[in-house]
């Protein structure tokens, strides 16, 4: 699989090219649809979410619902096509470069003093593209019944600290923040509110779970393979995201030996385990437990109170552009990641079974360990 | 430039193949070889590593001690070459897959009952080799100004609280366990004296720093190339490491925005910071701070003790192996990882600077903001 | 630059996506559009291309007429989307899979018995997206002073001889068939005429060169960065193309060695040749002297009185469905030849410079020698 | 699966790294060092070829003579290691570069005025391990019944005009050129005695063919897929050659279209062909026929006579240097095309088996149309 997004926050629209899916998927565009809606919600986003509507169409790959084996493109049309701002006669610089952004870093790298085309895709808005993707790509792991879900731990200091079996995450969404424990989330929506009314924002802890994944995808056999690398990748490349773990994560360095590893036994004719410290990996490979990740994501960087910058065309002291602005993106964010590790997965099984129909896959996966 | 490493823990060797490297560096071979010295340190360590006495060699791609453009050959060869054990007649099959490292997911991976070859390719022994690559790559660095080190941060639940300046860190090398406070080291040391006693493993955090790299290496422009990621992938497929953060990390997901993001301001004709709490790192891109970047090590799975498994040919319970092994290695793991970040940062160098011969890569770095 | 194209020949459209393009580049739509009508032309051609007054747009990373950094997308919307044939009430299978074509290869690797879908993705409509990115290389080419063009050698056995300086392609273009001597491509339409009679097909040679680009693009020092084999890579990849060679190329088999290599002198204080029977390339790098490589395209497969198939679905012989097709494409075939070299050129250019900014590239490109 | 390869002509040796290869091949080794003597064969060679009698080893990966799934590396010393020639006291520049090599585009890419170390790389001898990797391929395509082979077609003007079947073609080996026809073969000898005595050089064609390929390898859903541009890319990129064509290749661009497509019919349950036109290839697919694939080799470019050059360090008129060299390697180069040809197929058999074990890969074949 390649797979190659293009797109900015108020052009045309978002794209992505996906090659190398197999033959004989029926697409529930629909599904798709709901991710992106999911994308849009959480408690505390800002007013533009409001108009974010956005649906995806396959430009190709897809006759009469289903894959062909032929590269699908997918596109989201922006609602709000800036072209006047960006080019034309409403034309507004970005010559504030707001901290924590890509702004300055870009305009350093591109030789520019005006981030405008810059922000514009480095934009978290990128992530809708990724996020159809990944609901595409879950609809291929779901036809092997392999089921990737998450959840928002911690908003800011508020943390579900309770552990949640696999099943119970879907029956519980719909809440204003899809965080795991309902006492929890009541205190992260005081938290965002209160926020909100210091112009400040927020950020939170999301965890991703993928279950019925059989042992074995990724590969100890070279480190290019590890599948807790390209995870690690996938994830870290999300906007706003600064730390990514797997089971016990951070928390594994405090402990003793005895108390990480997962000890193996044997029931009704095959290995199981008791726990699930490594978080479904060990050796860059997945060892049929559950994948357990976790990704910090930091407070969104553009604060209504501002941050102070500088004005790059005149040299000085400003405060960062706030336009239209999120207090709180974790929901959404959780939603991105785990559409993003849907992506990966799918691509570690393409890898390992080959193959170039839907049919071909579910036979050779079915005879995996 | 693209990297292969091949080897096993008790084969010949180990082998890394590095094509793209610039024509007209001196290669300091006692530089790599350092490294490989350090890797080999650390209190806590077994007694394998008194024989690990690494040695590079250059089989290709260097002629009187200067690279050439061709792709470079790096040899480590094996103290320890268990030919018999693995294949004549001492064979010992590894039946008992360790909680832990790859033996039970490999083996469920390539149908086998036997872990042995893929234990010997799965074991960090592997790192010896990205150890010397990465000092190869921190020669180029170097001759660029940009400097990359580390220091523990942390062994078990005894961690190091303060912030340390970069040039601090070298200077207070050679200590035994390379952390960044004297106390905190006493402490860790005692640690892992009482580990060793319980027979049991202990981990830690690493903290690793970039210096003197500009701003713009990595994009914004597309997730794939985005340095963050690059970097999390890098870390995160070295063994034992399950968690990796940049600047505030996991604790960005605490905080209020305002209290996160770094402020810009002007001085002596460009821009500053007073604070580095992205870790050097903003949309995906160097932002000209330095890199910050730590990594969660769990303890080594293997313990004296033991711990609870099957032998897959019997199935039944059984004791996982501990031959030699170490009580703490997250001293050499920070040698490895600090290498490992270099040759990341050498891979982003290349990609943005092109080029074939070293002086074209000094002038075009010259050049840039 | 990452490049992935998409699209159907009677589905929406088709799509690319071209990551890595420097910023900075005042983009000539039209100039695109121009070589998409140029593909569309030349004696011989069927009624289908009547109907193909292909048009691109760009739906991401252009704003303003200007490259901006972030991936560019092309969209050419088909004007023929036959949505009813392939799936609707109007459905019509391909289940006579067609001599030439993917048809029966690809029915065998899907396990399909129409190839409907498939033979639609494997159409030379699918040039028409690879030249249009291939236009918007040669824009940057162009910027840096290289140049590159193409004409038609030879239609079935009509062939012209005689060399023609790179300057005077393109003054002799806008002909019937864009052959580089009068009296040959008198002779060629000629033999359309009569294969039309027949309802048979006809192939031909083209020739490519590219002026202007300096020495030491691609590299020997590695079998994946030889540049005459990245240029065979693209040019095979083409629809129809059976043969690539370079300055002599097959003919170089021929003669004697002292006859074969391009002896060197000196003038004006560079080295330089008065041949160039390498067709520009030495050990894989570009040598200075200007590109020649030549493609031989095979007839068309699709005759319209037909080929002896089989029915796939009945197991029955049948005819090839002929559907509307053209008698020779040859000059199609250099416009789209001419421009995916373009690309390959342009990915040789961007390796070596690296740089994210056109100014970048001009400055670097200017240092070489 | 990944390879690279390294390694100089007078340096310590060869080396490649194959990651990805599955577990389980028996591996006979002595079947690579035939491949490596029949590439060191062919009347007309060197005193050169006298001492290289080279002998691979295994480094890695390969364990009691099976693959392991780990990577493998492959050794070839050099008989011939010219450490002082090259930096020592014997050092000898190479400032005349010699028409027809990688000398002066290399000098002109490095920056450089002696093309020694460069030309060490861009030598053929690198072919040596490319033939190594691919005997180790061959044998992974023969564990699925996929046969690949070759002969000479062609020395300078004297060619075998005849067709000859796939089992006819090894057993004609052992001759004086592998020419597929005695009496060809006769008056080649005379050809190269007669050049020899002018202190010239001679090339040829050679002609490849795959046996027992299942259709449907490569694929028509994207331009990089390609079977047909994979190969191209393979056998361009060997040393000398400049010319790539399948089936009927240039000569069809001659031909009507009614003579060139391989009409289909239908026998013994299944479809077939009574031409092979295409040579095997169609879509970008291989369509079950035999693969037949024709490379065009130059003349070497090392003449005893001497070509012209000029002296890079003085600039003044100078012969090419002649050192110890062939007449004629087109027999050899048959070899290394035929395995590197063999590398180009077990890639796309890995990529569309998926897998991690032989019996995987063994299995999943058969279940192919």
């Amino acid at each position: 699989m390649k797979i190659l997004t293009a797109g900015e926050s108020h052009g045309k629209g978002l794209c992505a090219i996906v090659e190398g899916l197999p033959a004989g998927l029926k697409v529930d565009l629909e599904k798709i649809n709901l991710e992106l809606a999911r994308r849009s919600g959480g408690f505390g986003r800002g007013a533009r979410q409001q108009i974010e509507k956005d649906r995806v169409e396959f430009l190709t790959g897809v006759f009469a619902g289903e894959t062909t084996g032929s590269p699908v493109t997918l596109w989201i049309k922006n609602q709000d096509f800036w072209e006047k701002v960006y080019a034309g006669e409403e034309k507004r610089p970005l010559s504030r470069p707001r901290p924590g952004h890509a702004d300055l870093a870009g305009m350093q790298k591109f030789l520019i003093d005006d981030a405008r085309t810059l922000s514009e895709r480095a934009s978290a808005r990128e992530t809708a593209i990724r996020t159809a993707v990944g609901a595409l790509c879950k609809q291929f792991l779901e036809e092997l019944g392999i089921r990737v879900t998450g959840f928002v731990r911690s908003v800011g200091t508020i943390s579900c600290e309770g552990e949640i079996p696999f099943d119970e995450i879907e029956k519980r969404r719909g809440t204003l923040l899809g965080m795991s424990e309902k006492e929890a989330e009541k205190e992260a929506v005081k938290l965002i509110q209160s926020a909100e009314e210091r112009g400040d924002t927020l950020g939170g802890i999301v965890e991703l779970r993928a279950a019925k994944l059989k042992a074995g995808f990724g590969s100890c056999m070279s480190a290019s393979q590890k599948l807790d690398a390209k995870i690690a990748f996938a994830l870290m490349s999300v906007q706003a995201i600064k730390g990514v773990e797997f089971g016990l994560g951070f928390s594994a360095s405090e402990k003793m030996g005895s108390c990480v590893q997962d000890e193996i036994f044997w029931k009704e004719g095959k290995p199981f385990r008791k726990t699930n410290r490594a978080g479904g990996i060990e050796g860059g490979m997945t060892n049929g437990e559950e994948i357990v990740v976790r990704a910090a994501m930091k407070p969104i960087p553009t604060l209504k109170r501002g941050l102070k910058t500088i004005d790059m065309q005149t040299k000085t002291p400003a405060l960062g552009a706030s336009e239209r602005a999120d207090v709180c993106a974790v929901t959404a964010c959780e939603v991105i990641l785990e559409n993003v590790l849907a992506t990966v997965l799918l691509e570690a099984v393409s890898e390992r079974l080959g193959g170039d129909t839907l049919s071909e896959w579910k036979e050779r996966y079915e005879k995996l360990l």
